[in-house]
């Protein structure tokens, strides 16, 4: 099954406004597994939109196309339709009644320019609109099914689950495959080595497709599963994860798309153990992460952004001493700064950084991209060095917070072997 | 002038990634009344991705596609290009020394996968990447120049403006007129809000053209100016920014384009004055916002997120009778942290704030989307109390940032009209 995407309107077409629709049915459709062929943009042009019907009809079983159902003279999907499928617009009464009705609702008068939103195009079964004026609309022209939706966000995202979904899931009744997604992520090594690795033949993947998607500064592994019933799918793709973990190994930090903070959030839970930061370079991103996570305050006490080295003495206690002989980039420094967080808020423990995002402030010894990480605990206190340089002070940070982040999961795995206390 | 923007990539054909590349490079084109008619999104299939480009040459003048020029056996385009246009891959000697030099500078080994984006299409000129290891390229078929460029947005951003946008410039040199975009950033005001108080005749804004434009959560108020000089461009962009301005008042934070952070960046660079901040509800990210901007080490000395009450006593010194008394989301903890954070840390100004940004948390006396924003410098110690929720954690923390960057801002422009110390 094949599916293509329309999306219709001088915003989109100039780029005042990004076009979210296109992604959002494209996932919809892939999680049902119809395959999105293309996604299209024109503007309000009844020339453009009534070639791009023309051009989809032939190789699509499905289309969604979004936009130009308003009332205004901008608004000429349906004219375009007609234009392209060689039928007349005709009054719809109940495209009709879902106009006026949204009116009447809301004590509010009907614009005469409205009742243009319930002509469609002959031979369109009307999709009820629950929240707008602008009725959707169905229409079958050569193989390809075409469901025409507003283009205002909200309203299109409620029709496509009213509407569109189950009267594609009728109109497939005879496929009987069951689709799902799982995202695995990994975190330190480059796309392509992970694509290298897992360059194995398909047929290992029993049932199950592999994507790679770099999100900075993580890789995501997809696993497009499909299989006959729920239980042979699970299977295929708890097997699959399985195989890609024990290949890509520690560097996969969640199974199930979780964020890395999400993560870190989990274990210090299932320790019932607090935690605070102390952060040089990561400049409060490192807090920031954690505390997106609703219920951190569980766990997250404190962070300090120590930016100069007065505030890393004064807050942290960081010794002087330290500072002038080891430079604030420094394992000794970043030691000092995670007992120092962990001493007073008194968390059970704190993992800090100090590092040179950049542009400025290298050198031939701590060139840009340096960072030291700290880590303090119970047992151990502990320090890491790294040159991770991205060429870009903000992504320099953001890949100073996820190793720092990275490292503290790695410790809370292992202090989860042994006893603590 | 005609162009045309194919996005490929699996991500976002597929909608795990929303396709922001179209609507960016749209909005240059468009920018230098170049006229944007349609835009494509295919996945990483050498077949539909040369179809697509020969779908777009015959009408087209310029096209830029988007993606697939990494190191993976999924990166098709330079394969789907030669193949549309006719043409066999060669290695390309500048793209390999854009590639290897990406690695050397950054003391990384090159992976031999890497090699194959240096091999180009027969006649292509290689867009240097100054920030990744895939180089893009250019080359001509029928009427249209096609810019290929790598998918990832920060990479994409930078050649659009090094690369294609001066090279589109010098093919059109008969085009005899001049253009530019000025941006004003508002916070403060909603996006229709700020569209109705515009909506004044175009004609009142001589060569220049408005459009609205929301990056949550400020809203960009950008100016379209086109004009036969340079002389008389700049002075329709003053006029016009200069009526935004009277008409929208101090909601407009920068004329031009930047971020609010940055704009207090200047303003305590200007006094010659450091900044430190407590942060509860915001969790870090007023410090991690403020020290994006390069170079602020100047004035940023230090950031307390106090999550749990123990850290807002200890650290900052905030009386357990006002926490008591008043809650920790009240205006006297507010000054109280502000105080705090800037005592121990001697800057001249501090912010902070204190607030729910839900899910969880709220009551019906502070619901919800509650913060409270204090302020200290050396005269006065102030705080404000809004309600300001946008149904999701994380846009309430953005929210909340960014009200106290403002507060911040406000209080800055105020000082700044009266002498300190």
């Amino acid at each position: 099954m094949i599916a293509e995407i329309l999306s219709t309107g001088e915003e989109v077409r100039s780029g005042a406004v990004i076009d979210t629709n296109a992604a959002y049915i494209a996932q919809c459709l892939e999680a049902r597994g119809i395959e999105v062929a293309r996604h299209l943009c024109v503007g309000d042009d009844v020339e453009k939109i009534s070639d791009s019907l023309r051009m989809i009809a032939p190789g699509a079983d499905f289309a969604v196309v979004t936009g130009g159902l308003g009332p205004t003279g901008d608004d000429l999907t349906a004219d375009a339709a007609a234009r392209a499928f060689g039928v007349n617009l005709r009054l719809d009464s109940k495209a009709m009644e879902n106009v006026t009705e949204f009116f009447s609702r809301r004590n509010r008068k009907m614009s005469p320019s409205n009742e243009k939103q319930a002509w469609l195009p002959e031979g369109a079964e009307m999709l009820y609109n629950p929240t707008g004026t602008a009725p959707g609309f169905m229409l079958r022209f050569q193989r390809c099914c075409f469901f025409f939706l507003p283009g205002v966000p909200s309203e299109m995202v409620r029709m496509m689950h009213d509407a569109v979904l189950p009267r594609i899931a009728r109109l497939r009744k005879d496929d009987r495959q069951v689709f799902a997604v799982r995202t695995l992520c990994v975190f330190g090594l480059p796309e392509p080595v992970i694509g290298e690795r897992l360059a194995v033949p398909e047929k290992e993947f029993q049932g199950v497709r592999l994507g790679l998607r770099s999100v900075f500064p993580e890789v995501q592994v997809k696993l497009y599963g499909r299989a006959q019933d729920r239980a042979e799918l699970e299977k295929n793709l708890d097997e699959a994860a399985d195989r890609v973990c024990s290949i890509i190994g520690d560097y996969v930090f969640s199974g199930n798309g979780s964020s890395m903070e999400t993560v870190v959030g989990n274990l210090l839970r299932a320790q019932n153990a607090t935690l605070s930061v102390s952060e040089s370079c990561t400049g409060g991103l490192i807090s920031h992460l954690l505390t997106q996570v609703a219920g951190s305050s569980d766990y997250f006490l404190f962070s300090g952004v120590t930016y100069s080295n007065a505030a890393k003495i004064k807050v942290l206690g960081v010794s002087r001493e330290t500072l002038d002989r080891f430079g604030a980039v420094s394992e000794q420094t970043a030691m000092e700064m995670a007992q120092g967080a962990r001493r007073i808020s008194g968390a059970v423990y704190a993992v800090s950084t100090t590092g040179i995002a950049g542009p400025d402030g290298g050198g031939p010894e701590k060139p840009v991209g340096t960072v030291c990480i700290g880590f303090a605990g119970p047992e151990e206190v502990v320090a890491w060095r790294y040159c991770l340089d991205f060429a870009d002070r903000s992504r320099n940070k953001q890949v100073f917070a996820m190793k720092a982040l990275d490292q503290l999961r790695r410790s809370l795995l292992n202090t989860r072997k042994r006893p603590i206390d």
